[in-house]
């Protein structure tokens, strides 16, 4: 197997390495954070805003898709990059974590997830075969393995019977797999156990895959359980293949575990906390929307570079929340991946320099001493 | 008075003109649609989206405004155009129609309008010299008089009384009024009384101002009444002064206006019926939230050069809405205003070239014709 993943530069003191993926839609510079575009469009955003931003890839949820729209509706418009007029990488998630958020809906058996739709009630009976016919047909150019992603906490008998049945997927899903323009990756689960991390990361190695996922993380421990099983698991993953932590994308969580090594994150939070009003700033969290901030003619962070930060005030943008008008939205949205964005290209660029440590320390210094702004 | 509108050229077959209306911010061209930005943001969209539309000069609302985010953080801010970062021409209503439109929550004196916040209750009292200052210090490049405007039908005695009262607070306004980089618009009203609006325009024009704006119409009328007292306020404005139609925005509406000698519009319509996923096309008007364009791979309209239409198809569009993305709210505001723009961008060609009527008769041909799509 060709390795879609080269790694460009090592820092010397972590684990951070600085790559390139090469995919169907062209090369992405990893690190990368990829927003989450649930529904075929990363809320509020317009392609051309995502790619000034310096979003090099999203992540759409064939789960939700194959809901509404339906598969078929986006394979007649020639796939989901035309259906929703964005030309560089998208990848898919196979749907394994939407079923897990549908606790009292769904029944795991080894041979799939029976889950009913939380649109109308329907009952889905979701393979893993199917998981990666439906990828196929959305045209996406990473897709994932249908996983078994359990609560937290998890005792270990739960843990080893879904970490053996993801394994087993995990198969399923390549022995299905064969357009070759997708990449198909697996997800490593096991829960908080170290053990079962090892052995389901050793099998699936052991199986062979462009690269690896790490899922069942950011389920609600604590973030240094988090980072601990994060390092952990990566042992067993060879350094060669692109590493993918699901679900993360606090910037202080992001710059740990680029240090850890990981290439490759998404998460809804950055999206999901500019729409309800929460930004990010060098000196940590601001709530824009709220009351003190209506006098404010200053820009949310006034050493940002983005669009927001160039044009508008928090007066402005609280404003624009206080009135519930949308371009609050967009305005917050913009900010908040931007900043993301420029967070991980500096620490690129750290990296390159040998000095991704001393970044990281300084970045997070600063970013918890205003807290409280 | 230096008249601020020059007509560049008039139509021979009809009233329609084409001119220029300088402003402190600018020059506008004639005739013109203005977007309505109520809240300071043209719903869903961002300054940089409305100038690539071609828009040219947008609508606020002081009324609304004032109460939120008040006037004193716009004035600390640099003004209407820094608060909302756009650069070019404004135009401010008074307030006038917004208080008609409480109608269960004002009284009306000569003295001024009395009436509560619709945010909060509050009890506010708007005088005629009240009204152009908090226009002042919005800093809009064109202000209007408070007017009274009146409910569809009403008695003649009423209609009488608000018509002389608005003359007497546009008279108030002219002399509260000093900021001479702001144009001061009259609004003529009467009702559906000819006579009313003869004598309003009369003595309106006799106070002297730099233009004048016909108010208390698009009311829930019949078209052909709207069409009627229209042109005969017309005959009572001086030809060499610029004359604007307030709450029109129907593109059947707009060019039979402009033929008549109006050459300023603004209306809601365009982009509230967006959001509600109604869409303008050459052949009338397409709902593309319907569930027949689930399938519908072809743009909202096909001879559109709009963003929208270059790149998105009515099945995406239909999805937004399916599942209440905010792309597809901007994407059909989008579409709206540049069909808008458009269309009076062609009736200025069709004046500039003698064939306005030929213009008018061929679209309203085709817009009838397929009104079932």
């Amino acid at each position: 197997m060709i390795n879609p993943f080269k790694i460009i530069c090592k820092d010397k003191n972590s684990k951070a390495r600085i790559g390139k993926l090469i995919t169907s839609h062209g090369e992405v510079n990893t690190p990368i954070f990829m927003p989450v575009g649930t529904q075929a469009t990363v809320k509020t955003l317009s392609p051309e805003e995502l790619i000034n931003i310096g979003v090099e890839i999203i992540l759409c949820n064939a789960y939700h898709l194959t809901l509404r729209p339906g598969t078929e509706i986006i394979k007649e418009a020639g796939g989901l990059h035309e259906f929703m007029h964005w030309d560089s990488p998208i990848l898919t998630d196979s749907g394994g974590y939407q079923i897990f958020s549908l606790s009292d809906l769904r029944k795991i058996t080894d041979e799939g997830a029976r889950f009913q739709s939380h649109i109308d009630g329907k009952e889905i009976f979701l393979t893993p075969e199917e998981a990666v016919n439906i990828q196929n047909d959305l045209g996406a150019d990473i897709i994932m393995t249908l996983d078994e992603c359990i609560q937290y906490p998890c005792d270990y008998n739960y843990a080893e019977i879904a970490m053996k049945r993801t394994c087993e997927w995990a198969k399923r899903c390549k022995n299905t797999h064969t357009d070759k323009r997708q990449l198909l990756l697996p997800v490593i689960q096991g829960g908080m156990h170290k053990d079962l991390r090892e052995r389901c990361a050793n099998e699936l190695v052991e199986e062979g895959f462009s690269g690896y996922a790490i899922g069942g993380l950011s389920v609600g421990e604590d973030r240094s359980l988090m980072y601990e099983i994060a390092q952990h698991t990566l042992c067993f993953i060879p350094e060669r293949r692109v590493r993918y932590l699901m679900g993360v994308g606090d910037p202080r969580d992001l710059l740990e575990c680029i240090g850890l090594g990981i290439d490759m994150f998404d998460c809804v939070m950055p999206t999901r906390n500019a729409r309800n009003g929460t930004t990010f700033t060098r000196g940590g969290k601001l709530v824009v929307r709220n009351a003190k901030y209506a006098r404010s003619h200053e820009p949310i962070d006034a050493e940002c570079g983005c669009y927001t930060c160039q044009n508008y005030s928090r007066a402005y943008i609280r404003h624009l929340f206080n009135t519930r008008e949308i371009l609050g939205l967009r305005l917050t949205s913009i900010h908040n991946l931007y900043f993301l964005m420029e967070l991980i290209k500096d620490a690129r660029k750290a990296i390159s320099e040998n000095r991704f440590l001393d970044f990281k320390k300084a970045f997070l210094k600063q970013y918890a001493r205003k807290l409280v702004l």
